[in-house]
């Protein structure tokens, strides 16, 4: 029989990943603070609870997909929150993009309970969470890992375990610093192409081939009409990812490097870029809208 | 009947560039600064001259390889140089990598002089150059291009028109900034990750197929044994393209954006790498080397 | 009759602070988490309390003196925090550095409470802190500021009023990120002057008669025997300010920056200089120590 | 009897220190490229020379007083430069603010002719040079000096021997980095405090008297108004010392770092500050105007 499902925070990721679940089958409790996020979900089928607590006791499996550290601590660690409810035995799924230190002090509380607990953080847009496309990063122990595959494979298209408990989010991160810094790179190289004169489409035709090439300038290109297959700027850098999430991971990021004393220097000035980015209004357009920041500093 | 060809510069790059060209049936003057390069060029079969002026007087197309905008300016412009021996009608190839307003400058003495030129800086290693299967982006009329792409197509096997006379060299120098950024961004972000105790190769699986893959994240791993396909860290950062070497190109880059007004932050950081991990002593090991400056950052 | 002062956090410098009220004939009751700090300050005359609720009871005046911003909302805002014991009419002085939106939003429950606040951090080491020479930077109502001044001037010599609750602590970050980029700009000066040869006393006497001059280059000069007046480096970079304060206060300044919609590129790069230097492990060093930072990147 | 002096470079800051030189009873012969420059010289009593060479032969002492490392290597070492004309014996100082480099290069072509060189880089704007204020870090052999000091102190006020020849340019270049560090700095954290709500009086009261304070705080700040003794920023950013060329000296610093294997990592980030700004359009207004650049990354 399917497991039984918490699912805690059905927004604009988790609301589309939670109806994927309902979709194949699993019963799916949701609860999320914003009323009308947990009313769209009863719609498309999930049982709504009042808490994190309750949506738990009777779950097999707890989710957690909520915007930063201290939405996940409070809705698991909180009066009313996931481990209020959710019986020894069960599993807790954290697939909240957050701080590897949170994960691994939640993994301490889970283990004292007598909780199982994975990190699955993922990549992907919201576009990915419809179409059951997203890429889940998986860190913890092997045997509570194949035992939620099913539920994972749900959801995602591409489930890879990396590690222990909070290698999930580390990758996640470390991945992502490069991708952040990989479109701030490339928003600043093109920007200077285009003032050298340079075709754009020939600079895109060989660059792409080159050592210059990365995810980032083939997907992120802050130009219109170049890459054939589309890019956000095509679509006035409607998101894709936005640039206030990119600007949060940065941060995770550069929190990550300084827990573990390294450094981040190229990082540091990225989320500089990004920063002001946001600032200028573009937060929640795609991310290749950076460019704006690395605009501000031509000459006029 | 095959083009004269004389050929400036038959050090690392230009040497096996010439043999190409010898080897295809091209008869080929070459000059050099250096003796023993000369020697070398001698015995695969080409003619020496002992000016770069000699070399030019009876050739159809002229070939600087060179290190740097001052010695490609002294070898064009000098006394005894290019354009002291080069009749006019023919033709002036610039192979060098050099600052774009350098290439310009020569563009309108050869004008002046009724020499046809055109730019065609080349990517890829000295393998690649021996192999004849170096990339080459070529700036100048579309005429000249098609008249000197066989001579071209017997040392690259990917040659490319990009625009006017000067579009080579930029689009070079934006391609190899991105690889710069790339690689000291992979760097930085493979260090965090180890520190964080990531399993490497989890790491690469996950990433190579994520938003922070690039050209730079699969070939210029700075971990032995973890791409399969290999990378210079496997061989103890043997070039490759040396450290010393993308340090001039960020330098160039870093030129070229402040001669269009445009900002380059972080290429000025990743510029900084490479130039503390030059004085470390791994300028001549590959540029992925530059991992070496990111570590000296860490806890000790 | 003196003021009644509940002083929340004794430690390196709320210990001496509230050891000058006592000394001034304030009546001073203390909490701290820290039993050994809190068993001192009754030593020196301080009445013990249990919690911050408890020493806030029937005092005029409750002062904080704490670490950074969540330890100053838990002890204010906390079950058992000052205003769960301060009376309305009473006053809140919030000496601690911390973020100002945090003083804002305590300002706001203040005012619901009828309490009065204003924020007073400091500027000044633990040696400014025992002679009571300590610079207070005031915000707040110019009525509560006059009210509060003979307390402050007991613990200080130089109390200004700079403006509306929250500018203290403003001007106190504004103030400190500039003297952490002086003190990281001195350490990379002074570092390329040291390794050109140049005789550093010569160096000294003519910078801090010139452009160069500044309060981080007089006091914080990383070099040992030459500023007569003496500096950190002179006595193996005991502190002074520690590098990890003065990293705490740059991340409050790029917080502070991105509230307000403005860059911190200087200060970004400064943060990574002391975080490299604390990870090093002269966290409890002087500031100036970051120059440790600095030498990694040098040539071995 | 006074020495006859050559003095090559007459423009905005060699005019009114040669003035200077002509009002104190030296006999000077001038050489400037720039006619208009020549002409006004010769208006205020120096002599009229044709070439560097020319000015140089019959004089005592020979002032070079130019803008960048490329003109000083060619009126010295051209083909009617200043070596060509000066007899063995005679002495060249060199005044110019230029690549220490290539300071040590005109050292050993002075050597192999017998000429005895010093380098006296100057501190002060136009205003210093006409006062005769200028401070000068002096380079050389201290006999030499001692032989120069009478023809330095009819231009300069404050004349200091600092070590051995190169070390006036290496202690000139360190003091600007750190001015020029220092007021990109200050106009990064006034913007936030700006921005924050502070009042500006408040703050530079307070800061002027704190460890923000530096040289560059209190005589750049780029608010108008507040400095009671008057900065740029009162007169729409009139020079004082020109963006253009506090940029040229952060490069010189910056390529003075790499030269000793040291990091610049702050130089880097201010220099783009100043290249943008001059992008912008200030190039030509005070250094302070540097805040352009700083609001430019602003939210809108």
């Amino acid at each position: 029989m399917a497991d039984r499902i918490a699912f805690i925070g059905v927004g604009t990721m988790g609301g589309p990943m939670a109806r994927n679940l309902v979709n194949k089958g699993f019963p799916v409790t949701a609860f999320d603070l914003n009323e009308s996020a947990l009313d769209q979900a009863v719609e498309y089928g999930a049982e709504r609870a009042t808490t994190a607590a309750e949506a738990a006791k009777s779950a097999d499996i707890a989710i957690t997909m909520l915007p930063n550290s201290p939405h996940e601590e409070a809705a698991v660690l909180g009066a009313e929150g996931v481990f209020a409810g959710l019986q020894a035995g069960k599993i807790l799924i954290e697939m909240s993009t957050i701080d590897p230190v949170v994960t691994k002090k939640l993994g301490e509380q889970a283990t004292a309970r007598g909780i199982k607990m994975i990190d699955a953080p993922v990549s992907g847009s919201s576009v990915g969470a419809m179409d059951g496309t997203l890429t889940m990063m998986v860190g913890g122990d092997a045997d509570v890992f194949r035992r939620c595959r099913p539920v994972l494979q749900a959801m995602g298209s591409n489930v890879i375990h990396v590690g222990p408990l909070g290698t999930g989010e580390t990758v996640k991160l470390v991945n992502n610093m490069l991708a952040g810094i990989g479109v701030a790179a490339t928003a600043e190289a093109v920007n200077i192409a285009q003032r050298a004169g340079l075709d754009p489409r020939a600079m895109f035709d060989v660059i792409s081939k080159s050592s210059g090439d990365s995810w980032a300038f083939r997907n992120r290109l802050p130009v219109s009409g170049v890459n054939p297959a589309g890019v956000p700027a095509d679509d006035d850098y409607a998101p894709g990812f936005m640039t206030m999430l990119m600007l949060k991971d940065m941060d995770l990021g550069i929190g990550l490097a300084r827990s573990v004393g390294a450094p981040s220097l190229l990082a540091s000035i990225a989320a500089q870029y990004y920063a002001s980015a946001c600032a200028k209004g573009v937060d929640r357009k795609d991310f290749s809208a950076v460019v704006e920041a690395v605009k501000s500093l031509n000459a006029d």
